[in-house]
């Protein structure tokens, strides 16, 4: 039987009448000729709940008591879906990480997939069970405990079963009903894509898109796992959604896919930083090991032997970045003077495989940015994406103002 | 190093603040030398919540699918106890029940334990950690699957450690802060024991005393387990509580020892059954097939052939008796004229080792009643205990003036 993995996440399962409503979806695959394994999230609100106990008890926590404590959520929501698929006459039943068994490295918390052993669920589909519920986000360490792939997880497991099981496609059921050219919610023109490429999902959720989580589609590019994503709330037949798939199945052939946006950004400015060679890793080595993630990064004219070094980071992370910079002067190592954070800057990005060969990508996008009077910051640039950072209070209409330079509501 | 097992049930561990508190008193014992390990249940109200969810999705559940969501309870509680400890810097981590292995056998949702290896748990006390926190009430079966020991598995849990560890004590935390006479709420003079024997706690817990799970005093008893009963809302010293122990330990000779009832009993009467060799078994076996939980049986003076056959049952398997003797009628295998069934009753019952040696204890039992008009339905005896089934109405009056004539208020 051709095998298909099917991914609920947690406002899909937020209520027993949810979870019926999912069953239902995987009972009509099953109907149609498919083993299914089906990988759950916890109902929606509960991780949220555990990971709140967890920090509140322990801010600096034990990494593998907070995987004991926070895959619970899991557990429950697969041996619930499992008693539904058999109340609908559909042979299931649940397992826990450990018991496929999941196997990741014991960086709890944020654990990275080994291996999936299929033998036990193949013997299980070989006797006639129809469909393996597997609570996601979960699998067991080297150490023999517990350990969680981070938020999200949930979406990596499923590519990683599809990927092991050689499934014909990972469904990943969610909220919305597949991946815009951007976020509806502030552009009213946003149209759902039918295809997107791997690489262009990839750059839209690093970039900000929340839909899917970036390490899962990074694995279902590299294993070229069909995904789909698309709405657990409604009724929907075979080429709903949105499909990610390798480039050469992707019909659409524009310059540009979407535009994602990230609120989330920080600009920190060092200012008369002594410019000599080597500088660049004095600053960013510190940074690194501190653990901030650096973004963008710009570095003006040197004037008279000295320049101003401006970089982008999460939001929470510039006391971190101020304090690893600061230190890194006491020590002599670097020398500047002074430290500007601007908190109220967002970053707004164009993706799309088309820019390979489209040129002037770049150019229209400044120009569009222009005509609104949007002063950019910062640029970075790949060769699928321009990302720019801007005042935050500009960033809906920078968003907007993109949308229709690139005519992305036309089909 | 000595090892003490001490358990914690959902009141005494329901809030963020009252793990906290349970954990001082574990971190009191550690300072005080003792190698600990640690058993919860789960946080007060999860467990019902969770049985609501399997009982709401399939109302005939499959066993296996319900351990695997009701154990999960256990498991947060068993990582924030963990966390907890480590943040008063005690070294500890969390066992979920197939990690030790608690092993059972795999009768799902009321599975028996079998095996608890000792060898990681000990290891770890060997490396210098001082607390194992254990999530109750689960074990892993043959199948590899979760099991859980049935409702109250905490307490059986913790018994079995500390029979497995040879513990020199198990200490049951709860919301009462010991055994008593009788039920405080219902009998005002009701007394905190000191100790109680076994067999008087074992017969106190079947016929109604909810303080402690039958199966962990039977469990106690077979291994000679010292058993503690203590508030885990008061501070107190290492005298406080109940300890259920061996006979011989037991400084109180008294007759009766304490007074119990339960509300969850119905009488049920088949009228004029043709009496003849065999007929009870045709009537108990259909009823044990059904899995009614026969208590009391009386059997009328046989007149004519004909005989009333009295038995008392839980409440709520009154329906599944009646269908039960009904089938066996429609099959011809029995032959009465009516059922009568009366869930208006109540069982109170007077336990006490001194039964053994005391004369006219049921004789001064009866004259109680007697004295107080309440009318005996059905008797049931054994050499520690006497159970008489009367009105529901009756109970406190009946619980009250028993708790007199023995002077039971008197230590």
């Amino acid at each position: 039987m051709p095998i298909l993995v099917m991914k609920f996440g947690g406002t899909s399962v937020a209520t027993l009448d949810r979870i019926r409503r999912a069953a239902k979806r995987v009972g009509r695959e099953v109907a149609g000729g498919y083993d299914v394994i089906v990988i759950v999230s916890a109902m929606s609100g509960e991780t949220n709940k555990l990971v709140g106990y967890v920090e509140e008890t322990s801010p600096l926590f034990d990494a593998r008591e907070y995987d004991a404590v926070v895959s619970s959520g899991e557990n429950v929501t697969a041996g619930l879906m499992a008693l539904t698929l058999q109340e609908m006459d559909v042979s299931a039943r649940s397992w826990q990480g450990w018991q496929v068994p999941l196997k990741t490295n014991s960086a709890h918390a944020s654990a990275r997939i080994e291996e999936i052993p299929t033998g036990n669920i193949l013997a299980k589909f070989g006797e006639g069970m129809k469909v393996a519920v597997v609570a996601g986000f979960q699998g067991i360490g080297d150490d023999g405990r517990i350990t969680t792939l981070g938020r999200g997880g949930s979406d990596t497991t499923a590519v990683a079963f599809a990927a092991s099981f050689k499934a014909e496609r990972c469904d990943i059921f969610t909220d919305v009903d597949g991946v815009y050219t951007t976020d509806p919610r502030i552009c009213g023109k946003a149209r759902k894509l039918d295809k997107i490429a791997f690489e262009e999902m990839l750059e839209l959720a690093s970039l900000g898109a929340k839909v899917l989580q970036t390490r899962s589609v990074e694995l279902a590019m590299r294993y070229n796992v069909k995904l789909r994503v698309l709405s657990s709330f409604e009724e929907h037949n075979d080429e709903a959604g949105t499909l990610v798939c390798a480039e050469e199945d992707n019909m659409e052939s524009k310059a540009v896919a979407g535009v994602a946006y990230s609120k989330d950004e920080a600009k920190v400015t060092l200012i008369s930083v002594a410019d000599r060679p080597g500088v660049s890793a004095a600053i960013f080595g510190p940074l690194a090991d501190a653990g901030v993630n650096v973004d963008m990064i710009v570095q003006n004219i040197s004037e008279e032997g000295r320049t101003d070094m401006t970089f982008s980071c999460p939001t929470n992370q510039v006391k971190r970045a101020e304090k690893a910079v600061n230190d890194a002067k006491a020590r002599g190592e670097i020398n500047f003077h002074g430290l500007v954070a601007d908190t109220e800057v967002c970053k707004v990005s164009i993706v799309g495989i088309g820019m390979r060969s489209h040129a002037g990508v770049a150019a229209r996008m400044f120009q569009a940015l222009r005509d609104e009077n949007i002063n950019i910051k910062v640029i970075t640039t790949s060769e699928i994406k321009v990302s720019v950072l801007i005042d935050r209070k500009y960033m809906e209409l920078a968003v907007q103002a993109l949308h229709d330079a690139f005519e992305l509501e036309k089909g």
